[in-house]
C-alpha cells in the first residue's frame, strides 16, 4: 500500500476565483490531478508547473459507467505512486458529481480520502446572479434535480403528484437537451404554463448567457438566444422576481 | 450618493478556508462589515485591521423583520461613506439566508450590490463528511427545506402528498429545534419510520457531531448525544449509506 490520499475537489461553477480556499491549498500541493473535461483551464494554473494533468469524465450526459471504473482504477493507481492524488470536478463532487459512488470505492479499496466541497451552480452559481432560491412569500424551499434523456428518469422519485401539490423551486441541472421536455413533463403535470422559466450556460464565465420566459416559451426562448451546454434549468416564482429585480439592478450598474 | 458597493459575502459552514477566493479578496479590503452573530471569528481575522466590525442578526429562528429593516438602514449609510461594504452571512446568502431581500432593498434604493456565493451547510457541509445527497440508486434529488416551529411553515409548498410521493433526500436547515415536529409530520405523511436521519451540528467545526438514526428515533438519538444547534437534519436513504461507508473509512482512518 502506498501512502497517499485521494482528494474529491470541487472547482465551482467555473470561475478560478469561486473555489474554496482549501481547494487552492490541495491543488498547490497536487502531484496528479484527474479532472473533468470542462474545467476552466485556468483553474488548472493553482496547481504547480510539475503537476501530472489527466483529463478524465466527459461533457455532461455521456459519462458511463464503465468511464467510472476507468477513473476509479487511475486513481487506484496513483495513489501508489504519489501522496496527493486529486480527482477535480466541476460544482461539488457530491452534487450530481458521483463523489458517493468514488469514496464507496476508494473505502471498499482502503485508500484515504477527503472531499472538499465546492459552489454548486444550482445554488451559488444562481446567488452569483442574485437570484434566490428561496424568498419570503415566494418560495420556501428548493428542489435539486438532474435533466435525462428519460423524463421518467428525471423525475423518479419525484412523480406527478409532488410536481403538482409543490410551490417550491425547482432547479435542474444538466438540462440543456432536455428543457422542451421538462417543462411539457411539468405542465402536464398540474404547473401553470405561466410559471417563469430561466436557463442559464456558462454561469461565472465570461460567456455566461441568461434567458427567462414562462415555461410554455421557455423552449423557444432557449433556442433563440443560441444558449449552449453547460446550462441548468430554473422554474418557480423567484425568476419573476429575479427578472424584475435584474432589469433594476442592470439600470443601476449601466450595463 | 455615496460611490460605494455592498458586498453579500457567503461565510460558508464555518471553517475558514471554506471561504471562495473571492470571498476572501473582498473580506481583505472591506472598510466595514456587518456579521452574523454566529459567524466563526476566526473568518474575521481575513479583513484588515483597520476595518470596523458590526455583530448583526441574531441565532437561527430569532429574526424579526424590523431586525432585517434596521440591517438595511445601516448597510444604506454604510455605502455613503465606504467604497467596500460587507454583509458577510453564513453559508450562502441566497439559501435561507434573506439574500433575496438584501438585493431587493438596495436595488430599490439604487445601491450597487453583488453577491459572493458560500458554501451552503445542508449541501457542500454534507459533503465535506463524504455524504452524498444524490447517489444513484438511492436519491435522484435532494430537496432543501428550513425547520421551523410550525411544522405547517416548514411544509408550506410541500404538503402530505409530495411527502409520501417524494423518495428523494430531504435536509432541513435551522432544524434543531423542531427535530421531533419534523420527524413525526413525515412519518404521519407516510414516511418510513425506519429511513434513515442525520443530524449534524458545528459542521465543519472542531466541536462537529454527527448523529444517525432511523426517523422514529432521531429525536431520542440527538437529546441522547447532546447535539446543539446550529444543526441540521438529513433524510433520506443515502443516510444510511454514508453511515456504512463512515465505519469503513473511520476503520481507514484510525479515528
Amino acid at each position: 500500500m502506498g501512502t497517499g490520499k485521494v482528494y474529491l475537489v470541487g472547482a465551482g461553477p467555473g470561475a478560478p476565483d469561486l473555489l474554496t480556499v482549501r481547494a487552492v491549498k490541495v491543488l498547490s500541493r497536487a502531484e496528479i490531478v484527474f479532472h473533468d473535461a470542462l474545467i476552466n483551464k485556468e483553474v488548472l494554473t493553482y496547481c504547480p508547473v510539475e503537476c501530472t494533468l489527466v483529463p478524465v469524465g466527459t461533457r455532461c450526459g455521456l459519462s458511463t459507467p464503465r468511464r467510472q471504473d476507468t477513473i476509479h482504477r487511475l486513481l487506484a493507481e496513483a495513489v501508489q505512486q504519489h501522496s496527493t492524488v486529486v480527482r477535480l470536478k466541476g460544482g461539488d463532487p457530491c452534487v450530481f458529481g458521483r463523489g458517493g459512488e468514488d469514496v464507496e470505492f476508494l473505502t471498499a479499496h482502503r485508500i484515504p480520502w477527503e472531499v472538499i466541497p465546492g459552489i454548486s451552480a444550482g445554488i451559488g452559481g444562481l446567488s452569483l446572479l442574485g437570484l434566490p432560491v428561496t424568498h419570503r412569500g415566494l418560495s420556501s424551499a428548493v428542489t435539486l434535480l438532474t435533466g435525462s434523456r428519460e423524463s421518467a428518469e428525471t423525475f423518479e422519485g419525484f412523480p406527478a403528484e409532488a410536481i403538482r401539490s409543490t410551490a417550491h423551486t425547482l432547479v435542474f441541472y444538466m438540462s440543456f437537451r432536455y428543457v422542451a421536455d421538462i417543462a411539457q413533463h411539468l405542465i402536464q403535470h398540474g404547473r401553470s404554463p405561466d410559471t417563469y422559466a430561466l436557463c442559464a450556460s456558462w454561469l461565472s464565465y465570461p460567456q455566461q448567457k441568461i434567458v427567462t420566459a414562462p415555461l410554455a416559451h421557455i423552449n423557444a426562448a432557449v433556442l433563440d438566444a443560441q444558449l449552449e451546454t453547460p446550462a441548468l434549468l430554473v422554474v418557480g416564482d423567484v425568476v419573476h422576481f429575479w427578472q424584475q429585480l435584474h432589469e433594476g439592478h442592470m439600470d443601476l450598474e449601466g450595463v
